[in-house]
């Protein structure tokens, strides 16, 4: 389900307390992200002006391709229909008494800033990055919910591939991708929310292997890296299996990186640091003496984009907050023999985080 | 096939020559489907600085998750591993002798900018913007190789789709449209180049409509815009059928697009102004009463990204030259009842422009 009216209207007022705080009289979005959470729409161009005095004051632009479609998403603010919806609504600032206007400086380009600045003559633009990411941080309960649908049909796709077979040697690690890919959409996902990843063999050593006509063999690590979008929420989920009984340096790995995991997700807490939360499950791996192997950090907030804040890394700054929605994957990376990561999403609450990828973490031997 | 290292060194020296008429030491890339362009990566984080002495005193960044992958993708550069890879490279800028380097102001955040001229001290960051997507203007062969195939693959999901008659009064816009995406990754296409568009009835007047549930009804128009994603390269066709026995106000619309379609493609030529492309199509629609209901521009760009220059546009700048490739798309749209438009991907050539998408264009009554 879209977000309703009153929610993108509330996630709006939520904005102008930040407005309040930073001093400005308006934040103009540009930003397609950001303008999808707070007014619904889902094209591919537009932009919002968020007027400190309310949604009368505020504008919505799009353009002409999405006439229909932006009444329907966006039925509670007057719109602008325009071809180059930033600037036009910089042009509205100063004759809606707007002084100082904050603007996305963290993802304006230096040549667009100019643009706006021409544009707004006599308002002084004010770098304000971030701002409607920190509301992003914490999902509302309509956000978890499609967060959970889209987890739901990445574990219905991949628990219905290894029960009919399709995840076995012989298949290419193509086929295997394409074949959750069509299950994901048939459990209501409306695509993949990034690549799927299946890397089989000395391939399951590359963190970000893309799918290629290699053909699974008997005895290769297998790993499925995956997830699907709904409603605009990315599920994030990695699993490894053993085609065929796993040798032993295989079951160690995994029980390695499957100790590793389970300390990352207790870590997982209001109040904690995000980089406390990393050395839980860093730590594992290091005292096994492995640490060189786990290449990249713990994990990422997930929710309109597939990466997004907070960080879960070895140099990561921040706390966690209930209601953050992360993945915990940690890998080991043996080059050229293979390698392993189990990745999950979580909701961080107050008491035990709430586990969305929810297909069994044990060993697969297949 | 990804480009070859000779082909990617060869835009690189390419680049070198623009380098040189903006009187830069450098150019650090930081877009990574420019990245791409330059040293066929195609990971998700990577800069690059090209030095204006060579390759030997250029540079290409990553982080460690890309360790092998780049090995592999980019074995003409020296490598920097990092996390940062666009504040790395700049931070190597005042020992490799660059005073002057340019960086991509079209693209580059203006909080970014502010990181990349901390790290380079002493160095003068000079706007650079577009010269990259100057150079993926005209593509190579192998550039219309890749656009050829995604083409390909789309062709044959569209003919097998109708074939086996799976565009038909009872399934939902949803179902044909996964239909249509898994035939073409069976093609080859490594996915679609963007949001596939199934849009029946009422929903074909929507230029940018996604798939419902909605079924199908026998006397519908059915507007079709999809492409297949071949090695990084998009491919992109509309094509719009009726179900069943075309009424004559369907008829009448569907011969005026595609007359309005045919002027576009007959006008495109090396040294014609894009606005005059765009006019030759849109007057046909005007003379008939209809040019309100033309809602967008004629067309644009296509290559590594689905929108990319030149647009074809009624306001566009700039004229045409051999080697571009562009769609000619127009569409008319009648609010409640329902809308046509017709779409090629065409190269620019001396004679004839050469025609990518290559299903037929005539009314498909099914």
């Amino acid at each position: 389900m879209p977000p309703t009216p009153s929610a993108t209207a509330a996630r709006r007022a939520a904005l102008r307390g930040l407005l309040a705080t930073a001093e400005l009289d308006a934040l103009l979005v540009t930003d397609l992200v950001n303008v999808r959470y707070l007014t619904g729409f889902t094209g591919s161009q537009a932009a919002l002006l968020v007027h400190a005095d309310g949604d009368e004051r505020s504008r919505f632009s799009t353009d002409g391709r999405y006439l229909t479609q932006s009444a329907g998403e966006v039925p509670g603010l007057e719109r602008v229909i325009d071809r180059s919806s930033a600037t036009a609504l910089a042009a509205l600032a100063p004759g809606a008494g707007v002084r100082r206007m904050g603007f996305e400086s963290d993802l304006v380009s230096v040549d667009a800033h100019a643009a706006l600045a021409a544009a707004a003559a006599g308002v002084a633009l004010e770098r304000a990055p971030g701002l409607v990411q920190l509301l992003r941080l914490v999902k509302d309960d309509a956000e978890v919910a499609a967060l959970l649908a889209a987890a739901a049909a990445a574990d219905a796709a991949l628990a219905e591939v290894l029960a009919e077979g399709g995840l076995v040697a012989g298949r290419s690690e193509r086929d295997v991708a394409l074949d959750l890919e069509i299950r994901m959409r048939r459990h209501g996902a409306d695509g993949p929310s990034f690549d799927t990843i299946v890397a089989a063999g000395a391939h399951s050593a590359v963190p970000h292997h893309r799918p290629t006509d290699a053909v699974l063999q008997r005895g290769d690590l297998v790993k499925v890296d995956f997830g699907a979008l709904v409603d605009g929420y990315h599920s994030d989920m990695t699993r490894t299996v053993v085609l065929g009984r796993a040798a032993d340096w295989q079951r160690e790995l995994y029980d390695l990186v499957a100790t590793s995991q389970r300390a990352g997700c207790a870590a997982l807490a209001p109040g904690t640091d995000v980089a406390a939360v990393d050395a839980a499950a860093r730590s594992v791996i290091v005292d096994a003496g492995r640490g060189d192997e786990f290449l990249h950090g713990l994990g990422h907030g997930v929710g309109l984009e597939i990466h997004e804040a907070p960080a879960l890394g070895k140099t990561g700054v921040g706390t966690l907050a209930a209601g953050m929605a992360v993945t915990v994957e940690p890998g080991v990376y043996l080059a050229g023999r293979g390698g392993v990561r189990i990745e999950d999403t979580l909701v961080v609450r107050d008491g035990d985080p709430d586990l969305l990828t929810r297909h069994p973490k044990e060993l697969i031997e297949v």
